[in-house]
């Protein structure tokens, strides 16, 4: 080893554009970076200390990080580190917060005034409860019914907000005037994660099934940031993990099936993994699974008949 | 190895006979323990796997124990967990979960009505700003005045559930219905924890400084809970963390001269750290650092001029 | 909430009846369970709280346990939790230590005499390196020539015992007199995790890409215990995480050309990826995507002709 | 909050200047950083925002840094990382491995060839088991008999590289012909970690009781790194964590007693305490924890007769 050796810090030209620039979200939030370590290069060259003098022959950086992503390598993505400032609805807040594998310094309303900020629902903006999975939503109200519920909302958080005031006017301490704040209220903190643990997060929460207001933060985050920071990682991510299909092994060989041109056999398959079980009248029960099954082979194109 | 060996699995009786046992906790709270493993010799007899064939000697277990907890080595406490099951203000539960080293499942609002309960504040329970300490509160609120804000903390309550239930009604998600409940409203969760990070958790969360609210669910484990289960370790954390006292490199040489009866040295010393400094009129400046020393003398009964 | 009511202890007879007995791996290693935390049964009841009162419905337990399973919900299998007591070589220990979510008390060769015994090779255990994945292995060294080495390997392993001795017994510190130790020597440990890690770990170690020695750990310690423990879950494991089929958002498109009988289409779309790049000869180049893939179809039943 | 605000990242000029400077470590050994994030800085602007608008009065940095420090308000450390590289005797790996909250990457002997150094133990520097405590060392053994212990480890490590080489030369796969190097042969990794967790680290292994080699490591990051990086926050460490006095609460009643001039009520507290238990001749029995009081007596210059 060359004792002369002297490094400077990977530097990302996209990200340095950016720094301290806040991306707005919902009506008050925001997501902005404020410090970063690594880049794609820097994945590279950590792998390549545990592959060490072995990778004589030149490979090329981006196909080493696609195979690192390919087959769940995970500790090479540890070595990159992003700092943001956030501001968030307190009820997204307590989702993001979840995420154990970060470092957090939160805004103190023990210490400090709470935010005089909440965020409101725009009458068309009220979704409604999906029938399909009981923890989601799907469609909207209609923006008489929602123009209702907005101004009833505006009329609770300026009460919520007056109650607050009034405490705290009467000397009662902080930490505890801010009890009955509403969890729209919103919040700020330092959010500090490294790149592996990053992606797990956008991949659970840029997902279809994660809550609207938090996929808007993931969104920006992964759109308007990672995909700046570390370019060949993002796309790497994209291929092997968010866009990936994944079948079970009963669904694995029901497609084997189909693929084979074995549409009967596929049916027998089906039936015996309890996947068309049938109602008195003679017509297939509702059965997530099979629901799930369907959803797959229809985003790669794919159709079949179940009955 | 006698490969006929056979283990049982360790019982702590005093835990058995209050499994499931709720123990209440502010108005509608409260902390139950759903399951156990280890006691105070499964800490033995995992850090002597680490001392092996070494401890021949019989030592006695609570020695080592003892021992441990003098001298930091925590991991053998890990090696016992709890599970609780708790009933906590989600206003309350924003601090508990900051506690990252333990694993949560927590009660969902996206796919359950959010439990129709808050906490609410008795007319004797407000609690006065503290002008010592920013993030702390002092005394309370005469009960004319607290009568005042209990009624309209009460009325406040009701409308923000009345709101939620329109929103129900009106067929909006759960998960949006949610979001203007008062951070009062109470949340349940199941909250497992090995040993070491639960006495970090009970270390900070009993400490005068930790708001009152979670310092009474802190209390109930600590001694409800764990000096049942464990109670060597619990005399252990006792004798050697939450009642030991740490002097700074600065204050230790203080002590040491008031110790050796040189008051002049120890004034001289306080001048030199700062802990001295005087207003324009000779009077001394507050200072929170020798504010603190000053409680930890008076903690081990020592008195000190420092004029 | 039934104040009077009351738990008692999940208990397992499948595991109750091998606490504490060894299960043999390699010459002279074990995996023994010490203790254990939950059933499949307490992954449900802790999933039920974050879902609480909405789970009305009678649902199946195994039902809820493969969704959970499906859709990534981890968080409930951290609800279980089991302890090991396991002798391992320390170089393969070197590789289970990575695994950072455990509790861990190892055997202090500090305090006590290192363990005498050391991992050796019969004669027919050679492995070969192999040719396709530079990390590997793949078949055996002839036994005659095995049996060379592994004379040799006595020698070796008796050489460094006696300098140990000797070094301990010019009054040399253990902590340095072990320094020149082989790796294979033996360790053991205390080995705590929760079940969503210990599957993670599983994952990974039960794995054709996994070395052989800790392959055998991870063997017995999901076929014969955590099978037995929670075989709920374990079939789930299989079935959803062990034995899937994950395929990247290029593999699924061609795949999914495979399967809609579009053989040109297919092969036009992994040209398009990279994946039939060709030699000055006209000869398909090695490209270790297309074989991942390949081995995927044929994992299916699938066969496509790439030329 | 001004959208138009810009970042730029904090830069410390002590670190630039020694970046990718490898600090020589043992025989063989280096640490050197690679890249950091954050400076003493950075922690004041996070902890900040956990104090948002109240902290309006110019409060300086350091002292906030300090009262952090002081009152294990932990999480703003957290907010700064760095990155090693690092060349580290296996032995001496094991150890710093144990540091779970840190971000790894370790070369791979399965893939590349073992890095050919073995840590050798020059004549005068074999260190004698102490007497005192079972898991340290103390003095070092005569030159003359240490010059026999170092020629035969030259010859067992020798040994050892010709046995593994033989076994490639044979075929067999490095993931297996490294099974019997010695512990000693020398490691390279990245090692990530942030300033919270790197803190603990140098607080447990420049300790006094500690190995040789790994405090050996541990010095050179404190003082030639960290010290460097946040000087604030390392002085901070030093007063606050590292040269702090911690009496148990046995111990404060004693020292209180002590410095309270009350010598006969100090010795009838010990007794009840158990640490002047004595000896059927009447002499005193040895007793760690009086003895742990003793050297803490000494630190601070105090005397106190047991007898």
């Amino acid at each position: 080893m060359d004792q002369s050796e002297r490094l400077s810090r990977p530097k990302v030209d996209a990200i340095e554009t950016i720094l301290g620039k806040p991306f707005s979200v919902l009506d008050d939030g925001f997501v902005r970076v404020v410090d970063y370590m690594g880049d794609d290069a820097a994945i590279v060259l950590a792998a390549r200390v545990s592959y060490g003098a072995g990778t004589k022959k030149v490979q090329e950086d981006s196909a080493l990080i696609r195979y690192l992503m390919r087959h769940h390598h995970t500790t090479p993505f540890e070595m990159c580190e992003i700092k943001f400032h956030v501001r968030v609805p307190m009820d997204t807040w307590r989702q993001w917060i979840r995420h154990r594998t970060a470092s957090v310094n939160e805004y103190s309303t023990r210490y400090s005034l709470a935010i005089d900020a909440s965020q409101r629902t725009p009458e068309t903006a009220w979704r409604l409860q999906s029938t399909e999975n009981r923890q989601g939503s799907s469609g909207f109200l209609d923006s008489k019914a929602g123009a209702n519920l907005s101004a009833t909302e505006d009329e609770l958080q300026r009460q919520a907000r007056k109650v607050y005031e009034e405490r705290l006017a009467a000397g009662v301490a902080r930490e505890q005037a801010r009890k009955d704040l509403p969890l729209s209220t919103y919040t700020e903190a330092y959010w500090k994660v490294d790149l592996h643990n990053l992606l797990n997060f956008l991949q659970l929460r840029m997902h279809k099934h994660a809550q609207a207001e938090i996929r808007s933060y993931a969104a920006i985050i992964g759109q308007e940031i990672v995909a700046k920071w570390v370019p060949t990682v993002w796309q790497a991510f994209l291929d092997y993990r968010d866009q990936a299909v994944t079948f079970s092994r009963m669904e694995a060989s029901i497609v084997a099936a189909i693929a084979a041109g074995k549409q009967d056999h596929a049916k027998s398959l089906a039936e015996q993994f309890g996947l068309l079980n049938r109602n008195p009248d003679g017509s297939l029960k509702a059965n997530r699974e099979r629901r799930e099954l369907q959803e797959k082979l229809s985003m790669m194109g794919l159709t079949f008949n179940w009955t």
